[in-house]
Formats: C-alpha cells, structure tokens, sequence
C-alpha cells in the first residue's frame, strides 16, 4: 500500500512531457469522425432548412418567407457568434505571452464543443420519437453555441495551465453535463432561463472553478513572471470586452419569443449593462491609492450586468429594474476582483486565471435569483393574462402553474446547476490530473511557447514583472 | 480686485492633483442612483415591448411578429453600437500611450450618456401627455446611442487633455444640449436628418472644438513625446475606422422609413463612402514628397463622406449624386488635415487631437448644405407623390410645407446646430476650467499612467518622437 | 534584336523608383471622376429602393415593407461587408510590418473595386434592355462585395511585393474578368454558385497565383528578414480569421433564395468550418516535432471549409455532408501549407505570400467539384419537387434540365473559372511587369516604410529573423 502510494506519487508528479504530437491528432481526428457517424445517424434539417419548406409554407398557410424563424433569429445567432470566438477568444488575451493559447484554443475547443452540443442537446430537447432522427436550425446552432460558452467560461479559470488536450477533454463532459442539467432545469422543472444566468454562467463558472480546484499548482508562482498583462494585450483583451459587452443583449434575447420577447429582452440588457459600467469604474477608483482604474475590473466586471440578467431579462422587470440588477452587479462583481479572488486562491486553493468567480459564477447566482424573484412576483395586470402564459410558458402540462411555484423552481433551477457545475467539475478535474494529458510545468504556465511555434523570441523588457 | 484677480490667478494655476478617488466614484454613483430614481419615475415599455403585446397585435390586426419594429431596427442598432463603442473608441486608440484611455474613457461616457439620452430625448420627444411617461423600443436605444456619438465626438477634440470625471460633466451638458438642439431641428423646425449631419456631427464637432479652445493649454509641447502614434497603436486605430466605415450604412439607415428609406439611405452611404476612400488616398500621397500614405489621413478622412450623407442619406440623391458627395468630402477632409488643423491651433489656439474639425465638424456643415439643396431640389417626378409625403414627412401640420420651404428650414436646422455647439461648448468649457476636476498637467497629457494603473513600464524607444 | 533586346532589359531592370505621387493621385481622381460619370449615366436605385416603393406595394399587392428586399438580405450584407474590410485586411497583417499596407492597400482595392463592380455586374446581369439603366439594391451591393473578394483574394499572393497603383490595375482587370466569367458561369451556363467556390475562389485564387507567377522575384530571399511574423501581428491577423470565419455562413448564404436557402446554407457552413478546425489543428500538430501548433496554419487553413462549400452550401447535402467536407478541407489546406507551398515557389516560382492556393485555390476547385456532385446526385425525394426547381432554378430556358445534366455544367463552370484565373492573370501579370507602376525593389519588400509615413522607426528585435 505504502509502495503503491510511493508509485502513484512518482507516477504523478515525474517530469512534464508536453509533447501533444500523438494525442492531439488522434483526438480531433476521431472526435471528427465519430461525429460525422453520428450527425449521419441522427441530424437532418427541420422543417425550415429544408427544401421542401415550399410545401410547409402552402400546409400551413405561411404567406411569406419572411416568417421562417431564419428571419427572427439570424441576426442574434451571428452577434452571438461573435461573442463565443471573438469575445471570449479576445477577452483572455490580457496576458503578455499567452494570446495565440486564449484565441486558438478557444476556437478549438469551441468548434469541436459545438459539434457535440448539437447532439446532446438534440437527444435531449428534440429527438423526434418517429424517426429517431433530430432536426436542426438557426435555434439549434444559437443553443450549440449557448452550450459552448460554458465550457468557455470554464476555460478561463484554467487559462495557460492546462493543455489543449486537456480542455478538449473538458469540452466533451462539460457539454454533457451541461445538456443533462439543461434538461433538468429547463424541461423537467420548466424554469426559463433565456439568457442562461443558471444553465450558462452559474454551472460554468462552478465548473471550471471546481477544475481548477482539483488541478491546485502549489508553485504556480514560479510562472509569475508571465502571469500579468503588457499595454498591447491589455488593448487587445478590450476588443473581447466591448464585443461581448455590444452583443450581449442579442445573447439574452437570441432565443426569447417572438416579438415583444426578443424587443424587452435586448432593453432590459442594454440598460443593466450601462448601469453596470459606471459602478465598476466607482468601485474600482476607489480601490487605488490615487484614483487610477485597474484595467482588469474594466476588462470583466463591467460585463456582470449581463450575466446576472440572463434569467429575468425577457421577464417585465421593468427598464430601472434593469438598471438596480446592474448597479449592484458592478460593484460586487469589482470587489470580487478586489477582495474574494485573492481569498480563493490563498485560502480555497482556487487558482482562477481570469477570475471568472466575479464574472460568471456570482453574478450567474444572482441572476437566478433575481429570475426567480421577478417570476415569483409576476402578475396578470404588468403582464396581461395571455403574456404572462406567452411568457413563462404556463401550457400543457404547466397550464395551471403559479407564478409564486414558478419562483420556487427557478431557484431550484439554481441549485442544480450550482450542484452540476461543482460536481461535475470535481469529478472531470481529477481526470484531468492523470498525468497522460501533456500540461505544462509549473515554470512554463501562461507561456504560448509550449504549444505554439512563437517565431519571434520574446524580449527582456516585454516579460518583465511590473514594479510599482 | 486686483488681490482677487490675483487669487483666482492662483487658483487657477496651482499644481495640477490629478488624484479623482473621490470625484469620480462619487459622481458615479450619484449619478447612477438618479438614473435609477428617474428610470422608476419616467421610464416604460412601449406597445412593442410590451408582454402586452399580444393584445395590440390583435387590437392592430397585426398577423405577424414579424411586423414588431423591433425586426426592422435591431440589425441597425447592433451596428451602430458597434460604432460608437468599437468605433469611436478604437478610432482614438492612435496614441501611443492613450489606448486605455481612448477606450476605457469612450465605454464609460458612453454607458454614462445614453442612460441620459434616454431621459432627455424622452422628455423633449417622446412624453405620453396622459400618463407623464416615456416609453422606449428599440428606435429609442438607437436615439440615446446617436445622442451619445455627439459627445463622443467631442471627447476627440479634447483627448489625452482631460480628466474622465471632465468627460462625465461634458456628457452631462452635452447630451442635455443636444436634446434640445434636436427637438428644435427635428421637431420645430421639422428638419430632416435621419444620420445627423446637422444634430450629432455638427453639434458634436464645433461642442468640442469650442471646448477644447477654452481649455487651451499654452505648454501643450511639454507632452509631445506622447502625441503621436506607434506602429502598433495605428493598427488599433485602424480597427475602429473600419468598423465605422462598414457600419456608417446602418448608422444612416437606423432610423429612416421602413422600405425603401432605409434601403435607399444604405446604397447611398456605401457609394458615398468608397468615393471618399480613393480621393482621401489621393490627396494624402499627393502630400507628401515621395507620395506616401499618411496613416492620419486613412484613419479619418476615409470616414467623412458618412457624416456629410447623414442628412440626405434617404432623400433621392441618386448614386452618382452619393458619389459626388464623398468625391468632394475625402478631398475636403484630408486639406483640413494638412492645412486647416495646424492653422486652428497656431491662430485659433484650437487643439484639435483627433482632427474632430476635419472629420465631423466641417463634414457635418456639408452634409447640412447638401440636404437643404436636395430637399429644395426635390420633386413629385422623382420621389412620387406619395414618396415625396414620407420622405419629408409633409403631414399634419406640415402638410402643405412646400420641397423649397423644407430647403430653407434644413438650412436653418444647419445654423442652430452650429449655434448650439458653439455656444454650448464655450459654457461648458468655462465649467471645465474650474481647477477641481482633476485634469493632468501639460507635461503628462497623452499618457495613460495618470489616470490608470499600468504595468508595463513605457520603453524608451516606444516614448521616442519620430525623427525622420 | 539584340540591341532592343538589351535595351529592353535595361528598361526593364533600372533602379526602382518607387516614387507614387503622380501616378496614385491620377489614377485615384481619373478614376472616380470616370465613376461618377458612369454612374450618372447607367446606375439608379431599383424598385425597392425607390421612393416608388409605396406604388409598387401597391401595384404588386405586397402587404407590408417588411417583404422589402432590405430585411432579408441586410444582415447578411453588413456580414458580408465585415468579411471583406475587416477580415480579408486584418487576416493579411500578419506580416511585422506589412500591417498598413495589408489593411490599408486592401481598403482602397476594395473601395475601388466595387463601383466598378456595380457597373460591371449591372451591365452583364440587370442592364434593363428599355431604360437602358442598372437599377440597384442590396443584393447588388453584396454581388460588388462579392466581385471585390476575388481581386482581394489575389492580392495575398502579392503581398508586400506589388506597389498601390499595381494593386488598382490588378482590380480593374480583376473586377471586369470577374463580371464575365459570372456571366459566363452563372448566366450560360447556369450553374449554381451562391457563395462563389468557383467565381470569386478559383477564379481569383489563379488570377493571383499567375500575376505572382509572372513577377517572380529571383532575389527576393533579400528582403527575407521582413518576411515572418511578430507576436503582436499574429494576433491581429487572427481577429481578420476569426471574422472570416465566423461570418461565413452568411457570405454562402447572402443571395441564396429567400427563406430554406438562405437557412439550410447557414447551417451547413457553419458546420463545415467546424470541422475544418479540428483536421486543421491535428494536421499542424502532426507536422511539428513536439506537436506544436503554427499560426499560419490556424489562420489560414481553418477558413478553408468556408470556400469549399460555397457551391454546395445551399444545396441539400446535409449536416454530415457538410462535415466531411470540412473535414478533408482542414487536412488538405494545411498539407497545402507543409508541402505544396513550398514547392510552388522552388519549382514552378510561385511565391504566394499568404497561402491564398492552399486557401482558396485547391478549396475552391474542390468546392466546384463536391458542387457538380452534389447536384448531380440531386433527387426529387429529398428536395421535393418544387424545392429541387427552387434550388437549381430550373425555370425558363431550364426548365428541363436534369440533375444529371446539371452537375455537368457545374463541372464546366468549374473549368471556366479556372481557365479565367490563369489566363487573364498572366496577362495582367505581363502588363504589371512594365516599370512603370512604383513596385519596390526585392530588397524592400514586405516593408510598410516604402509606401507609409512610418512614425516609429523599426527596433533591432522586431526585425530580427526567427533563429529556432
């Protein structure tokens, strides 16, 4: 047992080999390929994508083309888009060394997530019980690339000490995970989560906290000299902000109803947004000796608002209930920077790259609650009796549902993708750990030089750390 | 007296504190507050927003969502908030130590402003008489952002000179003012001017220079070091010309008639604009002893045919009419830059840091002069009868407004802008003055340090002045 | 013979002048000027963009503006737009100090390109036989952007090695072969083509490849110290693939039919690139000896799905159809780089400086043929038969076409698009060859200083070659 134990040890902790020549083809090569079997299997284009959308349009009566969901949705889905590969890639370029790793793998681990995600959430949410088949459009790709954003958010608690092999690894049960507690959440507890407060930010960010956990660098401080921005990254990590900031209220309202559900949701968001801005800069002037902003609270607590509006941005919050969510988000969002990051690496143990704790996982938590208070406080004279059944789906088996009930599943909701995110984080982490999946040394984090042919050597003053 | 003028002498000139912990989180938050206060007080969903909506459209006999404003708008929208956030703020990024604040203090004003925009444009446009409110959709967040580039625009004029608590005090005034301006242009006057040559960029062109004029800091020299671009920074720059650029169609388009207004103002700012771009490239090589390009003139120049279309953007101007405009507009633009900026400071003791005057200001004018000619030119032959009504709105009490009257109200809509930027940037300029603002010294302008904390130590080669 | 023979070399080899201050300027005014007056002559706005528009709603019985052109086609066009200033200038900076010119050059072309695409187009497709006239609206403006890509494509196999006034006449040929290989391809022939696999990726990939073929430059090895990238270059060229790749379902998707068309494109290019990026990163993981990535690589091949369907797109070629073409396409691009490449410029003297025959050239001939194959391969029992008439068009003169027969005609577009690049590209290519037209000497290729005000003088390590 003692020897065992002694085996494992060295087992675990012997030299690094970052060496990914062997498993990082073999695992897009038959990730690809099995996923070409299986789209052959299962996807076809819904009613319409598909050519025959010239007789659906005579069946049911559809006058114009104009009202195929194309038309509703398109324009969210590509500002969506951007947010996944730009927003995301460009937003975890800050550090001084490690740009080509957050736009790079980013685009890796979304394009192959992606992929996945239609055949999750399709077994999941739309398998059609005759033909065993499931059928894709624009809503089907915004969802893929819903469920991808929280392997993303993941992502950034890791950024630069992990392995590309490693995030592909958790992209495959991050999806998974995600599609189930999806199901869990919006399907069987029928709470409604749009913009994906719970399902996205919540279970992401515990997610990749829970890996990061798992996956502790006692001396990661021996890469501190790469752990930190220069002037050029910093611009370059505000292109992710100001993309992602723009387009998130195409994000909470890509997938709300038609009409006046989309239109609401997108105010609702503009507005939370806005009002999150300023308190972030507040907070984070007064974190400084003379007043200076920090780039880093400007970089990511500025976008809060919108991750804790994700819940209850199609709801009537009203447009200064918008603007209170937001208010509040900035400033617990910047002193998360301020004050719990450090707590969570010292005490915890949590090493949080990008601090997604203060951008996704707290501001994710509140924006259940404030979705499952909106819902529970909901009545037929804001909404008006047909809106309030349009808005929270009260039909079929929900027909008789209370809005006080529907609260009480919303934090439900909650709770399960808080549960999902730690324990599956946990459990995916410890994967992780073995040590087959080439991660860099302790010495090399945060360093493009690992994975990445670099062609120009990087030069003394760029890697120096900043002395005040 | 004289110990008084002496004492206010010393007021004045006392050593710069450029310490704003407690001014700039102070007016953040007070302002956010009442935001909030007002939003609770002012601020509804219109019809379209509405979870009410599924009762007008039955009231309206609408038979489709489709038919929501929100589907004729938000891809408008989207653009030009990538305009004013991507655009405006990466445009400034040319300094090469200003990038934070070039972007940094564009999100803040901006978040700031359109918060207010709302408020103000609602009051003067848009109050319900019966019920004391204001009700917004989408056409009102594309009104607060359009507001917003006013200032924004003026913020050029002053960029790098300034504190960010001065931007929030000259967004303040500046959206106020505008609100007004655009009430008697657009409402008064009737006016036409769906892209703002007259309201956004005149106003916000000649608000800024007035500014900057009574700012003028006679040692400005002690920062040249800093005033210029390097290699790196010019590419930032480029982005948010390119993002202006592609999206001008939009901001032209966003708010003319569905149909054919808001297709025909599309065709008319792509046409003017790629006309700007070649006779911009002319002049800037024809500049220059060997004919080579000036990156100045490429990032700005480029840009002047959408502001000089803003008004007659949905008037038939026809697309050889468009290309003329830019043709004329890129020529114009680029000799001001050559020509007319270096006089405005060593005559006018304008500083003009982006060329705002070259890129709005006079741009702005033109394009006022253009749509009073166009409008007076107009005829039933060419617009239709019907046409002729929804073009220029000849309803109401406007009904029997003669093509020849509108040309002479456009040019009276021409002058009250220009009135109001002159005059209301020298007010708000003297506020400015007052020394508790925190602004920089002369010898720290153009430098991010004073109001950011930056890591990277600047390098001496990245500080030294271009020596040709 | 011999005298004029050597006289001829003489002429042919003097010192390079690269002095541009006349013949930029003329070119840029003659230009325009011819432009404006062509386009007073034949260009006027079409039915739905025409302040007529009101009559024709109500002549042609369409109930709401909504069914304007504009609305279907809008979104996609400003994609499309960003693709083309944003993606193709910023994919091209890659280069350390190529940035302006990349961005800059590809600004202008562009700007250039397409009103002489408007003309061109409009005088081979729309002419209106009674008028006389071109009548325009947003579909044209995508087809100018369209047209313009092939000249763009071209440019990356010059880059850095041509002069400004090289790259307008480069266009001008470009522009006008291009209109009459679409006429031929898409008008005669009848083939399908929306997202241009053959018309703008073959075509402009072999105009390129030949104008490079004609000005190869023995001793360009001398300006090898400028030809590589920076860090902070890589990074920037990856926000032009990223918008490259993220817009591309709607560049295949622009002027495909309205509703099914436009949808079922999205989502196959959508997947398609997805797969491409898998294959892409294990291909250029294996071709490294510790299984590191290259950026040029990730840049560049990743896109290649995109070009390969942009025949098939809209076709009914389903999902995992659509992922095995990416899936061979990120593996023969990126072979394409490794090995192709290189022996193009040591055998054949093809130096292509981006790659553009491992990312348009040999994508776009293999989007030709999965093209002729799929239509050939075209079924009542998937399409319908409606759908199949929609898809293929085969109305009018085509009425009885079969797949079969079709599939044959897409084969011969294929060869005529082809024939075009090559053959009209060594032509221009020879007209470019004359000393006349300012391009740099080898020793100063790839240098931004030949041609910009460069402000900051180049440092020793930024120009250092890459020493492994």
């Amino acid at each position: 047992m003692g020897n065992c134990s002694q085996g494992c040890k060295d087992y675990f902790s012997r030299q690094k080999n970052t060496n990914i020549r062997l498993t990082l083809p073999v695992v897009c090569f038959v990730w690809q390929i099995a996923m070409i079997i299986l789209f052959g299997v299962f996807i076809r284009y819904d009613k319409e994508s598909n050519a025959h959308w010239v007789e659906t349009k005579a069946h049911d009566n559809i006058t114009s083309d104009i009202e195929n969901d194309f038309y509703f949705r398109y324009p969210s889905f590509q500002d969506v888009h951007v947010m996944i590969f730009v927003g995301f890639g460009f937003l975890m370029t800050f550090l001084k060394r490690y740009s080509f790793g957050a736009v790079g793998f980013n685009f890796l681990i979304a394009s192959f997530g992606l992929q996945w995600a239609l055949l999750m959430q399709g077994w999941f949410h739309s398998l059609d019980p005759q033909t065993g088949k499931i059928f894709i459009g624009v809503e089907s790709l915004i969802n893929a690339d819903f469920c991808v954003a929280g392997c993303l958010i993941a992502y950034g608690a890791v950024l630069g000490k992990v392995s590309p092999v490693q995030l592909l690894v958790m992209t495959l049960f991050g999806v998974t995970l995600f599609a189930v507690e999806e199901y869990i959440i919006l399907n069987l507890l029928h709470a409604r989560d749009a913009g994906g407060s719970m399902v996205i930010h919540t279970f992401g960010g515990y997610y990749g906290l829970a890996i990061s956990r798992v996956l502790y660098r006692p001396n990661l401080h021996q890469s501190k000299r790469m752990q930190g921005s220069v002037y050029h990254s910093d611009t370059f990590a505000m292109i992710g902000t100001l993309f992602l900031w723009m387009f998130w209220p195409s994000f909470n309202s890509a997938i709300t109803d038609h009409g006046d559900g989309q239109h609401r949701a997108v105010i609702n968001t503009y507005l939370c947004l806005a009002s999150t801005v300023l308190t972030t800069v507040a907070i984070s002037s007064l974190s400084q000796k003379t007043g200076k902003l920090d780039m880093v609270h400007i970089q990511n607590s500025t976008l809060a608002g919108g991750v804790a509006l994700g819940t209850a941005a199609e709801f009537m919050i009203s447009p200064y209930g918008a603007l209170i969510v937001g208010f509040f988000c900035g400033i617990i969002s910047t002193m998360g920077y301020i004050f719990i990051s450090p707590f969570l690496e010292k005490t915890l143990k949590i090493q949080d790259t990008c601090g997604i704790h203060n951008l996704h996982a707290m501001p994710g938590v509140i924006g259940g609650i404030v979705g499952a208070i909106t819902a529970a406080a909901a009545s037929e004279s804001v909404y008006g009796k047909q809106g309030l059944i349009n808005t929270f789906d009260f039909t079929g088996d929900f027909k008789d549902r209370t809005v006080l009930t529907q609260g009480g599943y919303q934090a439900a909701g909650m709770c399960v993708s808080i549960v999902f995110g730690v324990v599956g984080g946990a459990i995916v982490g410890s994967i992780l750990k073995l040590p087959i999946w080439g991660d860099p040394a302790d010495e090399n984090c945060f360093d493009d030089e690992v994975y990445w042919e670099v062609r120009e050597p990087a030069t003394h003053h760029l890697l120096q750390p900043h002395s005040p």
